[in-house]
């Protein structure tokens, strides 16, 4: 019989489970315990009494269910997401409401065998980054309780990092989701806008939010992620994914030239560390100006978008104000003093720097970024708590601005001991390329060698039915493929006719003894050669064709069999030449 | 010696051209006779004066220049786009700015050999849809002088419809550039968002705004986008177009259910008539219901995108009230109205629909609407300027919410000899889809069988380096491909071990005599076949094959020349076999 992990990751509880030397009741039996020992009274907001987890956990039996990915695995979800069962305060009490129903992530993980343990602590209306603004007290930092968390999602952030859940929900909208992964040497994944619904979240500022993952790798946050995600028409900014390569091309870095390290020479060399680290391991670090991103990042707290976080609590603030976190209502207070005017003037000078940023972007593989530029004690945070919170978001304000993708990293810690992390930001839906990054970047793997640039077209060698003017030609042309140049094979190829095939159609052949053949090169867009080739029927395939200059393309080739039953025709030149001839 | 066409399709132009029976001079001399005899009053704001015009004409010679596909086609550019030479006005006298250079879409067309006329009267700052709100006169119907031209792009559609020039620049925000082209029985094409650059285009709703493009028929109109369009960083809503299908996958179109006529039967049986043409063309036409989109368009003049007005034109109205139209001053001071959360909440709620409206547009291949559901006479419209022009935007208002691409094409008369346009829209990027339809509509031609659905991924056999484990494997797994199962050829294959293949990689050929060879089935996303295409080097490529339960899937095959000298390993029944036999 083996016991709980200290640092119960998905991969782990799963190989006991599957063992059969642990089940989800005695997990939860022991989580129980270890949850009821944390010193720290600041982590939960509430949580399923004891009696009824320990029988959700029973109810599962002993053998896991290979259709639910998380069978037994125990998660704890940030209070500002709906979870059946239990109040949703966002930290405020005089907020809070019963959910009727779980929020779409929950339900989905759910679904998959999670287990929901309880609620943890946030600021105020996921309103800050340092975890200090909330009447349930401020979680501390795993590593040094002098220290704060991080925040909004603070209580999420400890409870992975205090081995008290497998993994847990966070949100990020400037940087929830990353600060406090930083602060407690956690994966902090910030998904792509519209991946996860956040249909039953509380919204900070709603056309940013983004429902994130916390958890001790890499592999168990995007396992969390996938089974998470998916479009949701009931979601207003849910978005369909689009299929990418999931590698990034190559590890060309931008970092940030001449970051402002506010003082702190431990982070400043836990940074250098890291970078240092990441060459040893190949990677190309450039410096980039980052001045468009911060441009991007004032709007934020300085700009319009201020109105979102009043549309989500403005009513509350109305009725309420006395009830609210003072710094947080000062925050949602500020929203009221934009007109609509101003919220479309700031709409344009976000595009205005979206584009600026986007070409930043398209100069590297992605941006390396410290999670955070220090890290504060509680005491020096309530001292100062705009300034300092201020400085937390440096790195990550201005991410969903700009509907990026990032995913937070554990890195090389400070001298005194503190988690020091990283945080790769890619363009939206880059996702697992980031995730494919940051597991090889746990193991300290070289990495491995950039991939061509992808070219955004396929040069393709048609001998036959698709020539111009010929009965297929328009399946290259409906499909946007450009006409390139009339040429010839090398002298390598012979041709033939094939036997019953509709339209009539010929097969080219490799052979010591050839002519040139003629063919028309075209250059069909790479993301629709697959439906190209979906209507290329046997016994034709596209290879590659070498040409009469030396160059080789794809082109049309032939199987065997059908090469041997067909008549040689290669004294044409060409199909149009055989095409046009008299019957013989 | 020819003469200038009545109405000078860029086609038929070019042909005059390249026969050498016409010359840009004497083509230019004809236009300007033509013009200056023109009874409308109301069409031009400004004109480059004759000297010039001819001057410039007489630069390009007698040769056309294929380098440039406009080369002396005529064009009229709408007085809210900049035009180096003459003012802006925006049909606002008081507001009128000389401009430093042309706008983006203006210097590629002259790039491209076209000449620009002069500037063409608007509904003052492009706001409004009937083309009576202006100090420079009301342009007129061609087709009956009684009847507004419609706008807000009057002069630009006037101008081509009487044969003053070959095409024009029009802009469309909520329907400017369909809705005159309806009533002068033109094509319109309203591009995608982005799709052509917004600078030096004097913003209506800048968000929104799209430059059109007026002609006399597809070809042109598409000729012109092609050589106006292109991503341009300094414009902060332009964005480079992806490569899609040229031709919609069918010919299912929505249509609105029980739609309002407003008492008008003319417009009623038009449409009716046309949709009977077209069912006997081969479309299908379904009735879908229009509910999420009118609510969309309600936020454009009931909402607070009325503050993009008021950002627009917000300055000079504090300063020149008394200048403006009355309608158009209304207009722009209720943005002023809006706050920020306003401005937020109508977002969402845009968002809300944008959700509904997809689905609604993902149950058919376009919609198809009236481009306007009636036409009224100049003393009307003078006499309800609101209520009517909101009747005109009815089909056309909801477009660029939705950023939905849109083209107004010509189609029954009404039996009272006004024009009755149909107008169709898709998603964004379909311009050149709905380009391909317009041109079979325009010549009434049978419409051609619908493709099937595109599937989202190819099913490839792979039989050798690509088999989990092997050292390609990552090829597939890279490129997001998804194991589905491990089987078996049909009995129809042998399998060769190639020669000097580096990993080693075997070759499959069909053949009379063979066996049944282990092959994985991999789901590859359709829009990456093509990249995995690109790795695939000679002598393979991807072909068809036959599997042991007769399915047929894309797959490895083999060019026979390769076969021909290879060890013949079929007796190994697969590559993993044969690989883990000790050598022999």
């Amino acid at each position: 019989m083996n016991s709980l992990p200290k640092l119960p990751g998905i991969a782990a509880l799963q190989a006991l489970y599957r063992q059969g030397s642990l089940t989800p009741l005695q997990m939860m039996r022991e989580l129980l315990a270890r949850i009821a020992a944390y010193p720290d009274p600041a982590v939960w907001i509430s949580r399923f009494d004891d009696g009824a987890l320990l029988e959700t956990a029973g109810r599962l039996g002993e053998t896991p269910d290979p259709a639910r990915p998380l069978w037994g695995i125990p998660f704890a979800v940030k209070d500002n997401i709906d979870v059946a069962g239990l109040p949703t305060t966002a930290a405020c009490p005089a907020y809070a409401y019963q959910p009727a129903e779980d929020a779409q992530v929950v339900a989905r993980l759910r679904a998959a065998g999670a287990l929901v343990i309880g609620k943890t602590n946030l600021d105020q209306f996921a309103t800050g980054l340092n975890g200090t603004r909330s009447p349930y007290g401020a979680p501390r930092c795993v590593y040094n309780g002098d220290y704060i968390s991080g925040g909004s999602s603070s209580g999420s952030a400890v409870a992975v990092a205090a081995g008290l859940v497998s993994f847990a929900l966070g949100t990020d909208t400037a940087g929830s989701g990353r600060v406090p992964a930083g602060i407690n040497n956690l994966v902090g994944l910030k998904p792509t806008r519209g991946w996860l619904s956040n249909r039953g979240l509380l919204p900070a500022c709603r056309s940013l939010d983004c429902i994130s993952v916390f958890a001790l790798d890499v592999d168990d946050a995007e396992c969390v992620a996938l089974q998470a995600a998916g479009f949701d028409a009931q979601d207003i900014y849910s978005r369909p994914a689009p299929t990418l390569p999931l590698r990034l091309r190559g590890f060309r870095f931008g970092i940030p030239k001449d970051p402002p390290w506010y003082g702190d020479a431990l982070a400043e060399a836990a940074f250098a560390q890291s970078c240092e680290q990441l060459r040893g391991l190949g990677a190309e670090l450039v410096s980039v100006d980052f001045t468009p991103l911060f441009d991007t990042a004032a709007l934020l707290y300085h700009g319009p978008w201020v109105a979102e976080r009043s549309a989500a609590a403005g009513e509350f603030l109305r009725t309420h104000a006395q009830d609210m976190d003072p710094t947080v209502r000062g925050i949602v207070e500020q929203g009221l003093r934009y007109s609509a005017v101003d919220a479309f003037e700031g709409e344009y000078r976000r595009r205005e720097l979206q584009q600026r940023a986007d070409a930043i972007m398209a100069s590297v593989d992605a941006l390396l970024v410290p999670t955070a530029p220090s890290v504060y004690t509680v005491a020096q945070m309530q001292a100062d708590p705009v300034e300092l919170n201020s400085r937390l978001g440096l790195y990550t304000n201005f991410v969903n601005l700009l509907d990026w993708s990032a995913l937070a990293l554990p890195a090389a810690f400070r001298s005194d001991g503190l988690p020091s992390g990283i945080t790769l930001i890619a363009p939206a839906w880059q996702d697992r390329a980031l995730a494919d990054f940051g597991r090889r970047w746990l193991k300290r793997e070289i990495l491995p060698a950039a991939q061509p640039k992808p070219a955004s077209s396929l040069r393709v060698a048609v001998v036959g039915a698709h020539l111009r003017g010929m009965p297929l030609n328009r399946e290259l042309t409906e499909l946007g493929a450009s006409f390139v140049e009339a040429t010839h094979t090398s002298t390598a190829y012979r041709l033939y006719a094939l036997r019953n095939t509709t339209p009539p159609k010929p097969g080219l052949a490799r052979s010591g003894e050839g002519a040139a053949i003629e063919v028309e090169l075209w250059d069909l867009p790479m993301e629709n050669v697959g439906r190209f080739l979906a209507g290329v029927h046997a016994p034709l395939g596209i290879g590659s064709l070498e040409l009469a200059d030396g160059r080789w393309v794809k082109g049309f080739i032939c199987e065997p069999q059908a090469i041997a039953e067909a008549s040689d025709i290669t004294h044409y030149g060409g199909w149009r030449a055989y095409r046009a001839a008299p019957p013989s």
